[in-house]
């Protein structure tokens, strides 16, 4: 098969009219169910048809584009919210690249059907993949009832009905619809930019486990309680932050990475000795046995703190979701449709494949991201690599079809 | 001279007369200028003529009750608001045997006075021992505007005015009135009770050293940001705490006493790595050079972190109060009258007795508290030793009017 021609300029055109709704400096300030996102929802829409595709904003805001052909389909797509203040292209790329592998392969091939969909809520302002895992069928009218936004406490319930869709269906998955999922995204780490190459072949999505470490100690007079007799739960949490700094690269797999994201003394005043400190400590791997043996360390770490004395600790799990590995076949396809410019990686973030993976075949392509730099309003991949990254989906998306 | 019998039941009647004002639990929440605070002034400013003296709440909640006699005259007191939800005899204690002392010794020596303070605000509701700093003329109009109360954030000018106080005047010191200041307090440690001893003649009171240490990291996604190129300033917070912990005791004297009360991680969100991070960190000791030296211990730690990368790190000084030392004389004096049953201690806690010791020589006496407990509810000193506690004062206060 010979390389289909893609649209660059369409391309960056249709990022460009992504970003001017809700813009935010050279980023936009979209968040779910804002008017920003809805606009970019409702243009979605009405782009679809180019691409003989029909579709509207579900009852819990994602778009799912389908066709009416018989023959093997594809599913693409990510989503069009973004983080509060944040860049331009972490959603909206994967999302213009299937609507741009939709549009060149639904014209030429119409025996086959690329399908586009924009997710809800990847970003997790309400919820947890709200969006993909409604599809899936992994979202329950009560879970819907539970959601409330992060930043101002207005319920998913108040959102939807503000934006007129409350009440509306829900689409979800057709079993053996698709030959499987595939996403694009903006790597959001260094990785590529820093080796000189222009595409990513994700292997897996990592697996996020988030701890918290609880030390209790004695709370009092930081004047005339003497040292010997302290039992400061502060001095405990610190010790542990370096314990973990020492210890952790000796377990870690290759890409294993683990931060302490917030440090809480209590009462926290400048005169009074902690009586309690809380660690707030997330892992993340690829693979679900290193995520084990940290975990392990972690726990034997607390336990080695709690047997030294004198402030015992408690680690409680607060999260904890599996790895996700991409289907083999689709990163051979990924792989061949790239060229010798492309490496494995591993996805050290969250995206909606890893909701797909669950009930068919899910592969995932990375871009260069400048600096690395995402979730900040100067998030950014040079036009080049833009235009690159959507030729080789659309190669890849016509491989899979074939 | 002979021992002068004290009243016993009166000294513990008055206390507890003084708990039932503002009574949470078995102790009290008496802030500055609250309703039970005001209560309490009225009290004393009641009793002051069963001591032959007068006196009224001046303009900014002091309480300095005057004798018209001609002859000796020594000061004594202590403060009568609480820190919020706290004990009943931090303060009142020092109160009532100001009282009880004035009582015995101005009905027995017409040609002496005991004259007796409640100084305002010692707990810092406001600001930084605003009364008795007034007395000495250590407080501005301006300063008097400046002030704002830390828990519900009113003006100190409000607070006056809301309890008729506002343009009354303020008693300040006459120079050479006074053969000096003592104060009686709790101990609010354990070394009394470890030691078995009924009375602690404070040698001086600890300066307070505070700083706020602040490493600068690089911001960034816990999930794609490989742990070999991360500028986690969390992790350097973490790592000076437990070399402060290693190394402060090499430097630190019999007494030292250092917390880190605050470790604040921006933004302190689980997913992203900390871009700066902050140690409120507290260094106390009644030796100046010790001061210094530990000073220059934290610096060398900062300094060595920000050697060694890849976060640097700043100290920024926030307090800085001098070390008082207790009157020798008035040391000498309160170990006779106490016996065999008494230390020498320093005091961990700031208190009145260091501002009034700028003015003239100054003297402290600590009771037991039991296991050490202060600024908690379930502060308290068993019975026996409060009244031996005011026995012992009275007798000092006796002696050094002789």
């Amino acid at each position: 098969m010979t390389t289909l021609a893609i649209d660059g300029k369409r391309v960056l055109a249709d990022l460009n009219t992504l970003r001017s709704m809700g813009a935010y400096k050279t980023g936009v300030h979209k968040p779910s169910l804002s008017e920003p996102h809805m606009q970019s929802l409702q243009w979605l829409v009405a782009k679809l048809p180019d691409a003989d595709l029909s579709g509207e904003i579900d009852g819990i805001g994602n778009v799912v584009g389908l066709s009416k052909r018989k023959g093997a389909k594809l599913l693409a797509g990510s989503h069009l919210e973004s983080q509060n203040y944040a860049g331009w292209l972490d959603g909206p790329l994967g999302v213009v690249y299937a609507l741009e592998a939709a549009r060149v392969i639904n014209k030429q091939f119409p025996d086959r059907a690329v399908e586009v969909a924009a997710w809800f809520d990847e970003e997790g302002h309400f919820g947890n993949f709200l969006g993909s895992r409604s599809f899936v069928g992994g979202v329950s009218e009560a879970d819907i009832d539970a959601s409330i936004d992060r930043t101002n406490g207005e319920t998913l319930r108040a959102a939807l009905k503000r934006q007129g869709l409350a009440g509306k269906p829900r689409v979800t998955v057709e079993p053996g619809r698709y030959r499987g999922f595939i996403e694009a995204h903006i790597e959001q780490g260094d990785w590529l930019e820093a080796n000189k190459l222009s595409i990513g072949v994700v292997t897996s999505i990592v697996g996020i486990w988030q701890f918290l470490v609880t030390f209790t100690g004695e709370q009092n007079h930081a004047g005339t309680t003497r040292m010997a007799i302290r039992k400061d739960a502060g001095v405990a949490a610190a010790r542990l932050c370096v314990a973990i700094a020492e210890e952790f690269p000796k377990a870690a797999g290759e890409r294993t990475v683990w931060t302490t994201g917030r440090i809480t003394l209590d009462p926290g005043a400048p005169s009074i000795i902690p009586g309690k400190a809380e660690v707030l400590f997330q892992i993340r791997d690829a693979d679900q046995a290193t995520l084990e043996r940290m975990a392990a360390t972690l726990t034997k770490l607390v336990a080695d703190a709690t047997a030294k004395g004198p402030c015992p600790g408690v680690v409680q799990i607060l999260r904890k979701s599996t790895p996700a590995r991409m289907d083999e076949g689709f990163r051979k396809a990924l792989a061949a449709a790239a060229g010798p410019s492309h490496t494995e990686i591993p996805s050290g973030a969250g995206h909606d494949a890893q909701i797909l993976s669950t009930v068919m075949p899910a592969g995932m392509m990375f871009v260069p991201s400048i600096g690395g730099i995402s979730h900040h309003w100067t998030e950014n991949t040079a036009d080049a690599d833009i235009v690159r990254g959507a030729e080789v989906f659309v190669n890849w998306a016509a491989k899979l079809l074939e």
